[in-house]
């Protein structure tokens, strides 16, 4: 029997998942999507996806490969999927792709989402998708900040001190905050990201406009520089993979 | 001591709650605030809202009012009141009103929002805050009904079976459809609503583009009727009270 390469779309609310990866004793997506699949075709079936997400970061368009018998039927197997794993996972569309297509290589662009609620009490509706900053923030000065990220620089003061990225130049191709009564949204696109990359420049634009380092500081980042001189790791239940494009 | 009215814009997450209004032996919104008002003021304090939502209907901006003595200070009052209400309910601003103010009676306008999800499996992200309707929907389809509800009409087939209002007729300000991928978002604003009208609006409406009727009969219904020519009640965890205006 052939096999046919499958790729999957799929959305989670990370709260209750150790994130992507599987880890031995811990609730994951990969293990509950690779324990679904095993149900539904009766084979071991390895899934690799575009990213790894930490634990509590949501995705609304993760991408995830795997292999299936070329017979099978997509539609019943998403819904045999769906029945299977839990409310907080879904494959929202499955399609077949070729038997080369790497979801990580081949990705041109990743978008993520940051929500940050500023300035008022905790959100009861957005409190598991966003992080509080109780002091109101000043939009128009993150958005000069978020300009700057923009393009091809040296993110190693923004990733992770476990980060095994070889290299750590990479080009931010969107990068801006929007703002709503006392919601600020940040979007960035680009290829690749490093560990926790998103995360630590939003704690650190964050840590700028309320006054802990100049934003003169902030552009030396960008051209490199040790982590301990970026700000702190914004909580990862404020951050959503929006989607990848390939 | 004189006392003072205030004004309170509330926030909740309404899925464990058994709607606004104070009921024997269920957890609601106004008793949650009612019991937080006696501890922190050390008097009985009834609250009045703006609007009484059902159980598990969300609210961003719902309008309470009650009297406090008159020297408190309003600030270390909402940070006490949101120390001691449960996660899923938040004061969000306080401010003193005139004495004779009604949150209810002086509304000029009221708006809603109610989200479908369609065409899809179930989305984890908005399950707790959306109708999952498995078919596509038609968005036009939806809009050019949705166009129709604004003005005067007798929201008769609108409304629960126990709604107590007197009269049927309201006039709709605002009412439309607005679709992103494979969500469907209602908003419509009125001085005043009926029991479940927005929830049997949505309901009928999407029953209606589903071709359970003809447009001409989802007219018909606009112009009066009995409650059981139209849909059925859309579900409660997709409906938000967005705010009230004064």
């Amino acid at each position: 029997m052939g096999m046919v390469r499958v790729k999957a779309i799929v959305e989670y609310e990370g709260s209750e998942y150790s994130g992507w990866q599987v880890q031995p004793n811990a609730p994951t997506v990969q293990s509950d999507l690779e324990r679904a699949l095993k149900v539904a075709t009766r084979r071991e079936t390895r899934v690799a996806a575009a990213g790894r997400t930490d634990a509590g970061v949501h995705a609304a368009g993760q991408v995830a490969v795997f292999d299936v018998a070329a017979d099978i039927d997509l539609h019943r197997l998403r819904a045999s999927l769906n029945g299977i794993t839990g409310p907080a996972v879904t494959v929202v569309s499955l399609e077949t792709v070729p038997a080369w297509f790497d979801p990580r290589r081949d990705a041109v662009a990743r978008s993520y989402r940051y929500t940050v609620v500023h300035g008022r009490p905790r959100s009861p509706l957005l409190d598991t998708r966003s992080w509080h900053v109780p002091s109101r923030l000043d939009a128009a000065a993150l958005q000069e900040l978020a300009a700057m990220v923009v393009g091809r620089h040296d993110f190693s003061a923004f990733r992770a001190a476990d980060c095994e990225a070889k290299t750590t130049h990479r080009s931010v191709r969107y990068s801006a905050w929007t703002s709503s009564a006392g919601v600020l949204v940040y979007d960035i696109t680009a290829q690749a990201f490093l560990k926790n990359m998103v995360r630590i420049l939003v704690g650190t634009m964050v840590e700028t406009v309320l006054g802990k380092r100049s934003i003169e500081d902030f552009a030396q980042l960008l051209e490199g520089g040790d982590r301990r001189r970026a700000g702190r790791t914004a909580p990862a239940k404020g951050l959503l993979l929006v989607g990848v494009e390939y």
